[in-house]
């Protein structure tokens, strides 16, 4: 069984290689856009400011109309309903430029006196005085195609008068649980000898939304070849099919059979461990990862292989989540595979957390991030330096 | 206006001082419960597993009745229903044990000849074999106060028939936006001149829930000291008040004076460029942040004080987001004020995007980051190593 395990490598590289970003645009209202990432440059539909507009309180003048003022020799002007010579407007900051005005004489160089101001400083043209689209010009590029919206982008396109944008769809991720012992969760069923509650599918959606994909959970299905096919063609509509269960080599593990006979097999078997059941797979051009049962085993396959594939697909370049810490204890690894060791992580020290199997979700509970060592390595020592990738 | 300008970090000290982290507990549904904070230990409901469990495919035996076997010398074991001596069952990983068995003769060490096994190894007590509890036993501490629910947690917690949560409350922020010359947003109306689109209520909206907090945003109100007063009093049940616009020295800006009338002014006038205007104060215990209208001054406002107050009423430590980059260009600061100085980053190079001022929010659509260049110096030279602040 597993004669022919591949490397953990060459099983993603195999599997990238046959796939794509998601590029599909989709319309979405600005409110719900936030994190979404443009599917094509989005211009300017106005001028910010629309108006020419006071930049700062004070009064709104025609700059030539102050020429040569000093504090020594100052030149007066008449409040009055528009600027020119020998007149000025009060304005506050944000207020449209009065008729006549080219720019604001600023408070600390204007004294009113009664009906006059007193203005004791000349200033030049558009001076404290934001022009007609200024800070965004009618049909400017504002951002470009792959951009991430933030909250202050968002606040912009919206102060434009714009209220949806074009982004790229979230890849589909299709997450199908399966086994015939398995009960949903949250379900006031007990448990029976033998029996489980169904978890890793939530987990599958969980991390499909982190990673950026747009998650859709089947019902449970029975270890039936024929219920398992059905389902898989039912969602190849998805972009990533994400089959939970059924690995094992075993008479009821139909998963990486069904692969073969429905499209292609690329590797079932991963020198990784835990996880070392995971198959992928493509079928009408669909990548498949049918990812083990044992919920650690279904952690680390799901980060050493669905998170490269959905981050690329939902084009996350944006993810941190490697530091470097010293380990505090030996971590022991399985030689000719790439070990996924879970760590606990607290002041730049990680300690390794001593687990027996695959089936110990437990032990991730404790877990902060995980060490990947390589296949060729065996284990880590105590004091050295490793690269320690947080667990979202 | 301003004369007594505070410190940047001496105001966010007075604000930080008064407040405390929201400690309050919810019950919240598992599916819904992922980056939320527990509030109490949790203890496990159940035995994981819940009955003793086949850890492998192969033969469940009594291990006592294995001893001594080798390949040279095998025993040999009746497939039966129960096991015991002379006898073991058939099992597959994840099955329950059988009767009589306590430990499983892995396939590779068994030989199926018609209705006989031929043992060529011996096991010991509960070798392949999970017992009762083991991953998880009823009653043990399974995560402590204060751990954040991560996909695999929210999965452990599901696997072991849970369904609710106690996490603690998020912190309510309440955004109320002020100003008479205020358009809401995605609405139909046409902009007058002299008006604009309310735009940084979605803004604090935004960065209110990524912080961690429960965001709710009230219409515009507008500035008249009566109604933004009831605005305020009606918002007293919420943990941090934010408050846009209106912080100018002017007639018309009331914010400020409303604090003092009401509850206690701790600020006003900050020296952080852009963002200046800035008041701080607490009514009824309640942190009030008056946020300058200017969408640059609100973002840096929002940064160097609503960050840090409602990423602590929040519990949130883990929002990483700092990066060392080499400046591409001298940054200029004004000396005196913290200065929230705007960069764009690529490939560990930050590079100073040029500016005039707090209006612009195109220039934050370029920016990656932002520099705090403190106080007491003047500008960062090019070439230096600079800490960038990621704009979420």
């Amino acid at each position: 069984m597993f004669k022919k395990l591949a490397s953990a490598s060459e099983s993603l590289k195999s599997l990238l290689e046959r796939c794509g970003p998601v590029n599909r645009g989709e319309t979405v209202h600005l409110s719900a856009a936030r994190g979404r990432v443009l599917s094509e440059d989005v211009t300017s539909p106005a001028n910010l400011p629309g108006f020419n507009r006071a930049a700062m309180d004070g009064y709104a003048v025609r700059a030539a109309n102050t020429r040569g003022a000093t504090p020594l020799a100052p030149i007066y002007l008449k409040v009055a309903e528009e600027a020119g010579e020998g007149r000025c407007v009060p304005v506050r900051t944000g207020m449209p430029a009065p008729p006549g005005s080219d720019a604001v004489l600023m408070l600390e160089d204007a004294l009113l006196r009664g009906q006059e101001v007193e203005a004791t400083a000349e200033v030049h043209p558009y001076r404290n005085l934001a022009r007609v689209g200024e800070d965004v010009a009618l049909g400017e590029t504002i951002f470009r195609e792959g951009h991430r919206l933030r909250p202050p982008d968002i606040a912009l396109l919206a102060s434009l008068g714009l209220t949806n944008v074009q982004v790229r769809e979230r890849p589909k991720v299709a997450i199908i649980p399966t086994g015939g012992e398995l009960v949903p969760l949250f379900s006031d069923q007990r448990l029976l000898p033998g029996q489980a509650r169904e978890a890793n599918g939530i987990m599958c959606e969980m991390y499909a939304e982190i990673w950026g994909g747009s998650p859709r959970k089947t019902p449970i299905f029975e270890d039936d070849a024929g219920i398992i096919k059905e389902a898989i063609a039912e969602n190849l509509d998805a972009d990533l099919i994400l089959i939970s269960g059924g690995t094992s080599i075993g008479e009821e593990d139909y998963a990486p059979s069904i692969l073969a006979e429905m499209g292609e097999l690329l590797v079932h078997g991963v020198r990784i461990t835990p996880g070392k059941p995971t198959a992928l797979g493509i079928i009408d051009g669909k990548p498949v990862i049918c990812l083990p049962g044992y919920p650690v085993a279904a952690l680390s396959a799901l980060y050493i292989f669905a998170r490269p594939l959905i981050t690329m697909m939902a084009h996350r370049t944006d993810l941190p989540r490697i530091v470097t810490a010293k380990l505090e204890g030996k971590i022991v690894s399985r030689p000719g595979y790439l070990t996924f060791a879970r760590v606990s992580l607290k002041d730049g020290v990680a300690t390794p957390i001593m687990t027996s199997g695959a089936g110990i979700l437990s032990s991730v509970a404790r877990a902060e991030g995980y060490v990947l060592v390589p296949e060729e390595v065996e284990g880590r020592e105590k004091g050295e330096m490793v690269e320690v990738n947080l667990i979202e």
